[in-house]
């Protein structure tokens, strides 16, 4: 009896090939917070994982998972077409692969760093005959491997197509920005400049709040809204930027100059509020240069130093 | 015939009994965008609404929408229960109300400005006889009315329950922090501080992108990525702040220190990087005293300076 649709059992034939594919072998070198995160992200999805750490010991929960603990950076690097670099700076990456040869190896980098430093290392890389590919990933080490993690790339196009897949178990947003090895920095450290001003905002928060008792928990709430507010006008502060027309504020650069006031007002809570002088500097040369009235993303402007470009000629990466 | 059940017709019989409700008159004074926002809102609502503003030709497109322009502040006061003042500071709202009679008047300040600043302006409101509550809208004016949009509010709790109906029409998130007048200027002013910081940081990146020619829009992506990032984190972050405990870090001060390098980097990209000395400066503090394999968190402790509280006796408004 055949009479599938009927009772609604046709059957469904499917077979997941990945699943049967032989997986790239990796190498990661490095193993902290970040670098271990990745290397267990690797043995989760099956690939062969060779790592070597300086400190050989941190090594330890991962070859317990699976991992082969190399003997030297040389020998981790030989054993797989692709390695990851994960170390703190580029010059600590330099340092631990400087005996390994690289000689036609896939070489990944995903560390913090300036453009100019990415631009250092791929020079380096090439002196020792490396297809290089410098990288950055958006988020902490407990993210990676999520769908939503976000991880780019510029440099060696050939090596992200090729290696494309494998590079996806550590993020499901994985982007090649340009063949420019140093745009992840740029954009790494264009993206990530904000971290640090946003935290000590809203630490000196915090600070306020326990000067009189109160618990920081208690910002949760308020601070969530205000970031997803900040998230919601980066879009009509970014066509003001790439157009150059701040004549249509939706907050001006005078209600900044009228608010720091307010700001520094917290002085009287408790808090060193002193960090926050060279903004109030920034904004009140704004007014100066006769802006009070134009978008606060007028900054942009005061902040360009001897551009290279202008944003008559912006482009897409 | 009746079978109503059968056609799926049983008719719903509902009454919106606020709808003929008459709704309180308001007074709103100060028509800046946001004061005018705000009376828009309570026109929109069926409030009858009362305006004044010392330049009265911005009260021609209220006028147009059916609010009364009150001759002077005193004439406004005096025209409802209510008066919601939205001036730039509290200065100017006592300039503005200087010659109105408050006797028994329910004041609702919505303006930026310090706690300090708050607890003053609550003096002189008391001096006058007003029942004065003090309120912060944590969003930007095109939000006034939204059902997400933030109002939180300190001082006279009975002023708050009476009018409650009437100032959830600004925002349907409503919140009393308390009696404290000041609560909340003190939580907007702790809150909002991170405004700037991450704006000039979002610039900052902008400018980078700029001086390479390439557009301030293609950085939106990631930078929606990251705000959201920061936003997941700040649970843990407070947690560790409200029990003092920063031993267990997912960023220790250590890596946000070696990123300050990668951060200054960006001035070799054609950016003034000087806004963010202090911070950096901040941060090795916290290194030079030991905290360096502590979250960064601990930088809260660092920017408590004569605090009266600790996190020991933290407690929720």
């Amino acid at each position: 009896m055949y009479a599938t649709a009927q009772h609604g059992v046709i059957p469904k034939i499917s077979f997941d090939w990945s699943e049967k594919m032989p997986k790239t072998p990796v190498t990661v070198v490095g193993l902290g917070s970040m670098g271990s995160a990745l290397a267990g992200a690797f043995l989760a999805a099956g690939h062969p994982t060779t790592v070597w750490n300086r400190t050989a010991s941190k090594a330890d929960p991962l070859v317990a998972r699976g991992a082969i603990l190399a003997a030297t950076a040389d020998d981790a690097v030989r054993a797989s077409p692709l390695t990851i670099a994960c170390l703190t700076t580029y010059e600590d990456t330099r340092a631990a692969l400087e005996a390994a040869s690289l000689t036609g190896r896939a070489l990944v980098t995903l560390n913090s760093g300036s453009p100019a430093e990415a631009r250092r290392m791929a020079g380096w890389a090439k002196d020792r005959g490396a297809r290089y590919l410098d990288g950055a990933i958006k988020n902490v080490p407990s993210a990676v491997g999520a769908p939503d993690t976000l991880l780019y790339y510029g440099g060696d196009k050939a090596v992200f197509d090729e290696h494309r897949e494998t590079l996806r178990v550590l993020g499901g947003d994985t982007v090649h920005l340009g063949e420019d090895t140093d745009l992840a920095a740029l954009y790494e450290t264009a993206v990530g400049g904000t971290l640090l001003p946003a935290l000590v905002g809203f630490f000196q928060g915090a600070a306020a709040l326990r000067s009189r008792g109160l618990e920081a928990s208690t910002l949760l709430p308020y601070a969530t809204k205000w970031f997803e507010m900040i998230i919601s006008v980066l879009p009509t502060l970014t066509k003001e930027i790439d157009s150059g027309d701040y004549s249509d504020p939706a907050s001006s650069v005078d209600i900044f100059h009228a608010g720091a006031a307010a700001d520094l007002g917290l002085a009287e809570e408790g808090v060193d509020v002193a960090w926050q002088l060279p903004m109030h500097d920034l904004v009140r040369r704004a007014v100066e240069a006769g802006h009070g009235d134009r978008s606060i993303s007028v900054l942009t402007e005061l902040l360009s130093v001897g551009a290279a470009g202008s944003s008559t000629t912006a482009k897409r990466p």
